[in-house]
């Protein structure tokens, strides 16, 4: 929120309604500053940021900077970009966690194409497979998902449009308002939406659908790992850890732990997009009374849980104990019904019962490359 | 879930694993028929399609085709084309309503530029504003999700993986399983996804991701009319129309019946939405059981919804009752308070502080100029 | 609906404002009448009743008896109250079908009061268990929700308000419309509640959470069994039957089906229960423009989903194939590992080591034997 | 966390495992002591209870009690014991502030009794009601949801079952594990709930479900106002405080703050009470991967909204402004609308068409009272 009340005075100077002396003293007084602010305070306010106002125009030592320190700005465009900077800022972490994850799950895919493996549907054997193609499957869902994320990312838009979305009061401070929300835009690095968005939320509901997409592409690889590693089939498990998947009481436990908390996380995930939904079609008048301080909360814990897990995917497959030999026999002794399909056609064999697992781990492979390029 | 099936027949044809004698055979006998489905024998295979094929076969009077038919597919591959079909015809539904409601909203940006209106935040009077921005505010919001909605349609993909998403036993049919896929792809006119995705499954989260958006964006639109359409305020009505809006008890009620249905809608979808992400989550081993069959009557449900309320929200528009009149007087009552932020600088007129509404209204309305050029 | 209409011609003659004729004359007109409503005539009023009334009202032959038909009442006392009774209803299905489940958990539980398995938490091995306390717990899961449910179905009210909830249209036409409001609950069988509850949904979401937990406690079997009849676990097995679990390419296979459409349901109940609860928190003035009419869907899929899956439960549960040699041999197999905590006391006999669960198993009975009296 | 580890060597001292010198010794270790966790020795468990241990174990400076420490229990009997103790807190704070709100209301209703208001129904004018009536019913929500809420804390239950749900170790310890879990619960003050609830979550889930219904109770009072308030009807306002509702640029802004963010609190609810239901139905083998773990964050997160939004709600209904002027103004001014349903019968007066207003006030007001006795 100190990020975009600076870069508001810059704006202002940008557009001639400033000048260089109250930049600086504006940024020498959040320099460092770590404000606490009276939960009171910001409770009376129903926000933090007229709070955060209060302590940082008493830190501004030029009087005319303090008075111009958030002129023509409402709470809800600090806020609003503040999530905006925030929402950057953690995609980049997990851009660089969904990369970690796809980088190991190809080398899975490419390493693991030809090693054979019962498909499952509905619990049962159903016919041959690879786990090169689960890799596959698994990677061409984390590719997609940063995709998206990666198109949301991009698109991120600065909010600024004062008191109730018309930029009112900067109209008086500057020729043209609409330019100065481009200029506070550039200077945060943010893309300038044309119109404020202040109830038109899908800058908010795009971030939340992406993130929701991240995890349930996660979600998928947790589940089934959490799947395999049971001990009655046990042919992909987590690496042990010193230390970690220990139990209160049984000594000899090796709990799937990171599986076990990015399934957690995959579980909750949908509730909080759904919650930035509703607010989002409650949007009314000019800015709302409740479905915009609801979203907040669900938009944070969202982002931290999505972050969280996602750190957590990615050591959980860098780890990946793949016992290909368990995989194989299963495979061999479930031969009969993994066969079933092909009737008298069958060799016995179900390694050559694998029609396009290699076609389609090659597909996801070079969506992998494609998008390495790309990124 | 037929058109499925012919496709598949064809694209076998083309790719030399069954000849124009069996796709006529199989066209036939789905020409004109309704079929009736025992719902035992449905809820027996947890899924329509056996049932389905059973009855086809007997209708298919060439016995190769009849044996061929469905050959190399699961009932995955069929019921997850055959929705994406639905999707498909559901979204030239929306795209034509979204059209014509973002038609009526430009029109009402324009014309009313120059309303002048007390822009409302937290329910209280804030700064002055014009309905032309509010109803370009809609308008905006109605383009970005018919963007999205556009987007979405355009990646469609086809399902097709057999029994466990390997194409084993087309593999025994044609010489390039994968090639047969992006004939299925072709006949349907859907996407080539490239690899199966009966357990990836973000070609379904994000339809619903669209849809919600869509009825995020209406449901902001009937939100402001119900509100604005308060006797206490009367600023914007819904039309009166012959018969609709009646109570069974009070003779004089003229309930604005559009804007509740898609209030009542928007409330509705955003759970809607959570259970295709939680359901994406879930999507455990090649197939999962449960999860696949609990997306199907959340993303039907989406769609009907969807494409009611959408028309709704074309008709509730077309007839808005804009009454500049009550706004103007509204709004100049209301100068003291509307003006407090501009200070000393005011000069009583509202209609003198309304910053970049023009500015604001012009933004919306080249990107629905733009946007018709693309669509 | 028709119930409700006829129950209140026979409250007003309860209280001297209808005629026995009058009560005869519409009971007459609703008598093996299915009516067909025009769906557009139900979207104008925003619900169906109008258009009901109108339909009915012209096949009552007495006039008298047509003019006070609904006298007094409003849409949603109908819709309201004809909804508490459809959860009447649904509520003896489903109490029988809970019963069936419990009968068997309860005849599984004895049965396998010493049938050694392994215990498993967070997927792997933990400390021995038996069957019979997994079957206990299930049975205590279905008690406890079968109880809830009781207490729900015991207190259905009757809905009664008129126009906006003051029955004033009611005092005009009898001396003591509480008195009326009464009488119909006592003709339909319902509870009186004191007072309207047009904008107090907890009678609906109370009925929402007591379904939930149905579904909850019927999706951990489901998921039990769905993960203990995995092949390579086999311990718990759905039952065969005949043209059940089939695959449409797949000749051997054998679906869970009953597990899996549970478990489906399961999924989609937690999503259903919340879509009311926000209706509830959103009831607006005396009636709400959407939040009510968004509430119908969800109850009424609730309602279905649970009957169906609550009679699946019974059949699966009544159909499953306990093996328990496989459990045995699995549990003595694992025995290091299972008698782990117990360290250097351990006899290296997974039976010697299983705490209370007789105990647990007898409280679980108990709590069955007990329940079924006061049922 | 730490009183139950106290409390259950209490109990295995009541069943004469430990000497009272253990639960000195352990009492004193954790007498005033603020433990610091490492986050990453929480993330390694999964959950926080083996880093606590460790921790506490390494203050207990007799050996023996440091050894006996936790012995027979698992980690999830220490934190939903905990969770437990935390929901009962909560739930005193909870029943302080709806006690005071009813109070309020009660007062509220008593006095409005007469105070004559325009009915309204999907926005638009029904018949006349009073103040009272609106009170009335708020209050009638609040004294249900608060009986719910008792019913529910009242049997708050202990978790007390072991590694899986067995108390295999605690059998090696006590002649009678079940009676040693009965202590724990005695000395907890929670109830014996006969077997352990480890996989059956309806004790999270009712008490979920309870705090749902709270807030759909109070938002429904927040709706009321936020809609009452706005200044083009000004019937019912939210009390002016000094320094709240400020705006951070409009001087003048006097905003419904605490109507804002109970609102806000209600729309997050329900998506907290499915997270809570969704984990119920996941809970898979004797203890599940993930959907334990996804439960507390909406638990803890469902009972700080709780909290928070409760006392907000009673400060809210405390200080509200009542124009009773306003009211009778507007009503009769659209006396010919709200007295529409009567016809030719009206006397032109709404105060002469109330119908069982005062019956209904009544009502709510015995309930009030009788449910004070009760509590």
């Amino acid at each position: 929120m100190l990020r975009v009340e600076v870069a508001w005075m810059q704006a202002l100077a940008d557009c001639g309604a400033a000048k260089a002396d109250h930049v600086d003293a504006v940024a020498r007084a959040v320099d460092g500053w770590q404000p606490t602010l009276d939960p009171t305070e910001v409770e009376d306010a129903g926000n933090p940021v007229p709070a955060l106002l209060r302590a940082l125009r008493a830190r501004v030592d030029d009087r005319d900077a303090a008075r111009l320190l958030h002129a023509g700005l409402t709470s809800q465009d600090v806020l609003d970009s503040a999530l905006m900077l925030l929402v950057r800022n953690a995609s980049y972490r997990l851009r660089v966690d969904l990369d970690r994850t796809a980088q190991t799950l190809a080398g899975l895919a490419g390493q693991h194409r030809g090693s054979l493996m019962a498909g499952r549907t509905l619990t049962q054997y159903a016919v041959p497979t690879t786990f090169g193609l689960k890799a596959a499957q698994w990677l061409t869902g984390v590719l997609d998902a940063a995709d998206h994320l990666d198109a949301v990312r991009r698109g991120l838009p600065v909010q600024c449009g004062g008191a109730a979305g018309t930029l009112s009061r900067a109209a008086d401070l500057v020729p043209d308002p609409a330019r100065a929300a481009e200029a506070l835009a550039d200077r945060l690095g943010l893309s300038s939406p044309g119109l404020p968005w202040h109830t038109r939320r899908a800058p908010v509901t795009r971030v939340g659908d992406a993130l929701v997409e991240v995890l349930d592409a996660l979600g998928v690889v947790a589940a089934d790992v959490l799947t395999l590693g049971r001990p009655e089939i046990g042919e992909v498990r987590e690496a042990p850890a010193r230390g970690r998947g220990g139990s209160s009481t049984m000594p000899h436990k090796q709990n799937p732990v990171l599986a076990t908390l990015v399934n957690a996380a995959a579980l909750q995930a949908p509730q909080l997009g759904a919650q930035l939904h509703l607010c989002a079609s409650q949007a009314v008048d000019e800015r709302p009374p409740g479905a915009w301080h609801a979203e907040w909360p669900a938009l944070r814990r969202l982002l931290s849980l999505s972050v969280v897990a996602t750190a957590q995917a990615a050591e959980l497959v860098a780890g990946l104990r793949v016992d290909t030999e368990a995989m194989d026999r299963r495979a061999r002794a479930a031969a009969d019904l993994l066969l079933s399909e092909r009737g008298d056609a069958s060799t016995g064999d179900p390694a050559a019962y694998l029609g396009a697992t290699a076609t389609f781990i090659d597909a996801a492979l070079a969506l992998f490359r494609g998008g390495r390029r790309e990124a």
